[in-house]
């Protein structure tokens, strides 16, 4: 991890994106930040609606230094964002269990992003080219081969996007930081990783005779699956 | 599935729980509701803090009819959650992806959990049976082997918890449901699952000689390993 030093340097954007407990896990460089966000399709954002916290897990993408969501035209959060409240965008991957020597001490391995911004609705144009941008980055290929949208499809689906200016990323890839005492303890302290895996595509048994898997879906590799 | 009727009987416990769109995805009973929130130790909480929206990742635990989680004295969504304010808790499980024939019929197989209700700082005693319950949930045994925690980091702990009234849950595991022309088109539709799998313990590089990895070790099944 050559980076590392480099990586470290970058400075929080803003107070509330900067760590203060744990501090040592920041990383504020946008390489990091990025990956974070490209490892996962979903997301949490997170809201307010008359002064009460709302959080709606829900698929994600990223396009430079925008990150978008989608839903229906009639869902309440996209009713809500279109109007360009704040919001709270999270991604977290659970990497690991961490068993330590002291009780309090246990503690998991990770990786998040957490960023706070303006929603903004995506005009026409930008949402149908988001949409494609997203389809082909679950699967390349895929756009291109599934039944285009109809007129009516695409005015039932709304877009919303967050510039990633006020962001930062906590990665506790490590092992239990303890006491002097109990590192001289016979107990014993190590991790178990946790890994997402995929298995075989499954056909639709609806689908009729005769139709060939296509490679993008042969060759699909979720973007979690390392 | 032989419980799916008597489930989808279940009412929502309040409006603003009630899915609007997709409800036939929606499950309101509660053992369906306790699985998903046990099935994971990663939730986010979603609080409001000056009007703003903040969503934290951190690590949950139920018991009975409360979710539970914990933090350092000093964090700002502790400071802020202990005084009792409204919390948007969710538990998001991502199970695999959906191909479909039709571009906007592309979907992900998930179970997710959101909560609302008010964050309630536990007493002392309260507290110390939870985070114990906690520890040895996560791995059997592990509260009584590990070094208990001395006074001073009891002190800069405190837990928080929330109880499950207003909650529901969605639960999609299907394939596309598509217009009869799509399933009529020679595209190939299907999906590929995802499932979280778990290596072998790896002792700490720190770990003094000839200490032997305990039995809650070398049993430990993560919850969200199926």
């Amino acid at each position: 991890m050559n980076d590392m030093s480099s990586t470290s340097q970058a400075a929080a954007p803003s107070d509330r994106t900067r760590l203060r407990r744990y501090n040592w896990l920041a990383k504020y460089d946008r390489d990091t930040i990025n990956a974070i966000i490209d490892a996962g399709i979903v997301c949490q954002v997170g809201y307010v609606i008359d002064g009460m916290p709302y959080v709606t897990p829900t698929n994600h993408w990223r396009i430079d230094d925008y990150v978008y969501w989608h839903g229906s035209s009639a869902s309440r959060m996209l009713k809500a964002q279109q109007k360009g409240i704040p919001v709270c965008f999270t991604v977290t991957h659970l990497d690991g269990i961490v068993f330590s020597r002291a009780a309090f001490n246990h503690n998991i391995q990770y990786r998040s992003v957490m960023a706070f911004g303006e929603a903004e609705l995506c005009e026409e144009d930008v949402k149908r080219e988001a949409l494609a941008t997203f389809t082909d980055r679950l699967a390349p290929g895929l756009w291109a081969y599934a039944r285009p949208p109809a007129e009516q499809e695409w005015k039932a689906t709304k877009v919303i996007r967050m510039r990633l200016d006020e962001v930062s990323a906590k990665v506790a890839d490590g092992l239990p930081d303890e006491d002097a005492d109990d590192y001289a303890s016979d107990r014993w302290a190590g991790s178990v990783a946790l890994k997402l895996v995929q298995l075989p595509p499954e056909p639709d048994p609806k689908l009729s005779p005769g139709i060939e898997m296509p490679p993008f879906v042969k060759d699909f590799r979720y973007v979690g699956v390392k």
